[in-house]
Parts: C-alpha cells; structure tokens; sequence
C-alpha cells in the first residue's frame, strides 16, 4: 500500500522556546537535496494539487495551520498540520493539494529530488493508476 | 579565510505566496542530514553561543527577525535575517549565536551531520585557535 502518513519528531521545549528535529535517513526513508518553504499565503490559499513521480517528501508547518488533502491506496483525507513537531511524509504518486487556514502560517518541504517539472503528476486518477503498475510490479 | 556568509535564494512571488527554495550542494557546500526548527521563543530570547567543530549549517528565518552574532576570521559582526530568502551559511569552527527579535520568529537550521554534544565548542577563542590549526594545516 503506498500511502502518505504523519511523523512525530523529536522536540525539546524550555523558556527559550521549542526545538524540533528530523534526521535522515534515520526518520524518513530518504534524505533532502531541496528545502523549499512557503511563506506569505493569504488564508483559504490552496497549493499542490499534484503527485510526484518520483519525489520524496516530508511537510513540516513550523507557524500557523495547514490542510492536507490526501489522496493515496488509504483513500481521500485530510490531514491538518498546526504544530511544528508533527509532520506529513508523502511518498512518490501520492496526491496531495494544500490549504492555508491561517494568516501567517508556513510550510517548509524536504525534498530528496532537485525541481523537475517532468516529475509532476496533475491527474489524481494518473497518479492511482501509476500506483496500481508500481503496486502490480513489487509482488 | 573561515566565515559565515549571507546567501540569497531563489524565490517565486504570486497571489499565493512565496516560494523560497534552496539546492543541495549547488546552493551551499554540504547536504542535510538533519533539519531542525526553533519556534516559540520569546522577543529577547538568546540562542547558539557555539561554534561546531565539524559541522556545516544553513540558517533560515521564514518568520520573523533573528539577529546572528557571528565571529569568524572576519571579526565579530551582527546579521539580521528577517526575510525567508536570505540565509546564513556557518561553516566549522565559526562561533555564532542567535537573538530572537520580534515574537513569532521562527528559525529553521540544515546541517550536514547528526547531533553530537562532542561537536560543540562553547568558548570563541578555543574555536579562533582552531580555525588558526586548520587554515594552517591547508598551507
């Protein structure tokens, strides 16, 4: 089953404030060669809206509240990220389309994959049917 | 010359939001291994005060305003990062520490190694002298 799920990280909170990590590949099962964040988002903003062929993810919201809306073998859900110590893995073919709930919420994505514009799957039905032939060639 | 510098990023502006992305290694000399994010922290709160022996870091703010206090073979100088497209690169043996200005800042920190309390040095003239060992181990 390929499938997107949350992954709680490691945090250390004190006065000084609160201290989340994520290492690789001990957390995720890969490793990022792209950080992107987004920032600036005006409330009820949706992004995405596309599988990765390919691609590695792992979504962190260090500020604010950001939906998920997943699409993966488990079904369509949604999934919000409001804490920092809480993240969303999105494997390759797995749909996924943001929204900005909040004023001043951020997103920051770890990526294993340069940028290709190749990599992008639009079509929620074209990223299940290539999981069904990546499904039909693992068994 | 061992120094900490400003690097700026790619950044793509739209009704949306805006997109920051940084590559690895085409934008900065190394590759996380690790991503941590400092939230919450209090307008005055101090952070850092150490420079690392072995490992490289890449410091963004996508929220906020945080003052970087860096000590290098440059000498002793303040940086401000308060916009999400300007990071600092710390390189081994560069003492640096944090002061979170405005409430709601939010750092977020990529190094190339796991963490490892033995890689810390706490005091800025040890890590001047050892800067001193290693550009004269590199003539």
């Amino acid at each position: 089953m390929i499938r997107a799920h949350q992954v709680s990280l490691a945090s250390a909170a004190d006065p000084r404030g609160l201290l989340t990590a994520v290492e690789f590949p001990k957390d995720l099962p890969f490793s990022p060669v792209r950080v992107f964040i987004v920032t600036d988002s005006p409330p009820g903003t949706e992004r995405g809206g596309h599988a990765h062929r390919e691609c590695h993810q792992f979504v962190l919201c260090p500020r604010g509240s950001v939906a998920i809306e997943i699409d993966d073998d488990e079904g369509i859900r949604n999934l919000v990220l409001s804490t920092p110590d809480v993240g969303v893995y999105i494997p390759p073919l797995v749909w996924a389309k943001q929204t900005y709930i909040t004023a001043e919420s951020s997103l920051v994505v770890l990526a294993n994959l340069p940028y290709d514009a190749n990599d992008y799957v639009d079509n929620r039905d074209e990223a299940a049917a290539l999981r069904s032939v990546k499904r039909a060639r693992r068994t």
